[in-house]
């Protein structure tokens, strides 16, 4: 039985859902997947940080209703996150990345990354930061240690795209993409269709829990100009930097705007898009579109994303599930476990216990 | 750089498209994919059949107007199409299965399977029979031997549904589909809301050249529930025959039932799906089902195809593309041998030209 010695870099939504997931699905992995996971260290800017090299108990992790700095009472505690210690130290087989997402330069993820595969671990990570900004340099560098660097969730939470791209169209010629990236936006256009105008469907989106505060990010386009150059890079092998999209948000589309779509049998969406040209560049944008009702993207609702692929051999090929969730996110990084185990990367073996 | 050997069995549309596929993307798979097609043998029941060991030429095979018997003009060639014989001494790492679907037996296709596993061959096909009838012996031949039986393109033609669950949603665990598998049927749904009775929607489909003379496997339901045994024994290891999933078609659906599921906010779609029940068994049913219209498959249209599947950890998650065409369906073998060769199966391998 392979055993995968894990480090959580954050201990928010994301990877506690996942140390949820570790407490009650081991032992099904064991069965499924031909591994389980072990927690040896949780860093967390809040809770402090703990290494733990016969590992944690993932249940007593997520039960135990830790204040500020209570990771200091376990043993090889500490009240501070120490994240360049814990990540350099533990004696993990892999970092697993969830903290905050800094769309200007991706720090301190992108360290957290190359930290990880500076010290020989793979990493494992939902964050879009370091993907967007840093992802070249960190995928060298995992290569050059002979290393993976996984990070499926950085685009549709657990909804594969980056690796049903890599794994199951392989020479179908994707040429370009079209996307629902963002569910919070794509909620807000659903209430403007159902009479809201822009501000008042921001504010039921707060309400509900599924905007922010400052719902900036999500409404002007700039969460989904990240996962564009995310995609662009991955699917079509370009090099574009945020600042290469064109970005344009839907704060200003009005109740009458969403009226004539209507009327056109059409309404508007938020899209994330690239397409490779004719001499070889990408060219990435996020923009409201007005979509025919027909159009593969025109259904997907409320919270759901969705990316369409437009190939040469395929034509229009579509995959469609959540894009957000603590548990969804989770599944990714699960996923990128099991690529990494797939990929038969180096791992500590031990007996099943 | 990998040359694989391929003995095409079956010369119609799938197999020619994948010839006329290799004999202008050959060059490019060299470079993305890490390896070239060499066709060594091609086995048609009109055509006859033609062993050539240092390869045929693709473009002149597509391009030739061969009459019937006309393999026989050629060297190593016989007007007589003996599968057997091709498939057992052809010098073919890859044998591509793709003549027409018996819902009965599966044969000959499941002979062509056993002769070329039995003989050291992979096998690649799109053919739904031996499949859905065979898979079991076929694969544990396949295992026995350390071969690859892969049939991707069985389900959608290229759309990727097998192999997507299995690379990249292992562990999301999937307790469901329900799908759209037959474009056929579905366009005349889409004709018959479009006003058209029964009966002037498949003669429409017939000139349209999307249903056969005699439509009966798509329109009763019979081409999907060969799809839906395949899905429920990949996806969710049931162990199903045709006869055992209901079957019920769209042909005695009426005007009234149509413009009723419009009034109420629905359509109807003939879906095909399976569900893994408490007990561990597994139910497949095959039958019209009236879908409100913001289910992530009431908005598949004409001869698109799709599947949703339920899932533990992620939801819902569903893909949608093509679900015929005679390029689409050569990329399903296509994505097949990429699969066999990303699996590092044996090879010849040769010094590219």
């Amino acid at each position: 039985m392979t055993v995968y010695n894990i480090a959580l870099i954050g201990f928010g939504g994301v990877n506690r859902a996942l140390a949820e997931l570790i407490a009650t699905k081991n032992h099904l992995w064991e069965r499924d997947l031909g591994f389980r996971l072990n927690i040896v260290a949780v860093s967390d800017l809040y809770l402090g940080s703990v290494i733990s090299p016969n590992g944690l108990d993932a249940k007593t992790l997520v039960e135990a209703n830790f204040e500020k700095g209570g990771f200091g009472q376990l043993s090889g505690g500490s009240a501070e996150a120490d994240n360049e210690t814990i990540i350099k130290t533990a004696p993990a087989d892999i970092v697993v990345e969830a903290t905050f997402t800094n769309p200007k330069d991706g720090e301190p993820a992108v360290s957290h990354c190359r930290w990880a595969l500076q010290t020989g671990k793979h990493v494992v990570t939902t964050n879009k930061g370091p993907v967007a900004i840093a992802a070249q340099e960190l995928k060298a560098l995992a290569k050059a240690s002979r290393l993976r660097f996984e990070y499926e969730g950085s685009v549709m939470s657990g909804t594969p795209v980056i690796r049903m791209v890599e794994k199951t169209l392989a020479g179908a010629e994707v040429k370009g993409f079209e996307g629902i990236l963002n569910g919070t936006s794509n909620f807000v256009l659903g209430r403007m269709e159902g009479g809201l105008e822009f501000a008042s469907a921001v504010r039921e989106a707060q309400q509900l829990g599924y905007a922010e505060a400052d719902p900036t990010a999500d409404v002007e386009g700039f969460d989904v100009r990240l996962k564009v150059v995310i995609l662009a890079n991955e699917l079509l092998g370009a090099n574009l930097k945020p600042e290469d999209v064109s970005c344009k948000g839907i704060s200003n589309l009005s109740p009458t705007d969403i009226e004539e779509a209507a009327k056109a049998n059409s309404r508007w969406k938020l899209i994330g898009s690239a397409v490779r040209n004719a001499d070889g560049s990408v060219t990435g944008s996020v923009s409201p579109k007005r979509l025919a009702l027909d159009h593969p993207l025109a259904g997907v609702n409320g919270a759901t994303n969705a990316v369409s692929l437009s190939t040469e051999l395929l034509g229009a090929v579509t995959i469609t599930g959540p894009g957000a969730g603590r548990v969804e996110t989770a599944y990714a990084l699960l996923s990128d476990i099991v690529a990494i185990h797939a990929a038969g990367a180096s791992a500590i073996t031990k007996e099943a216990a």
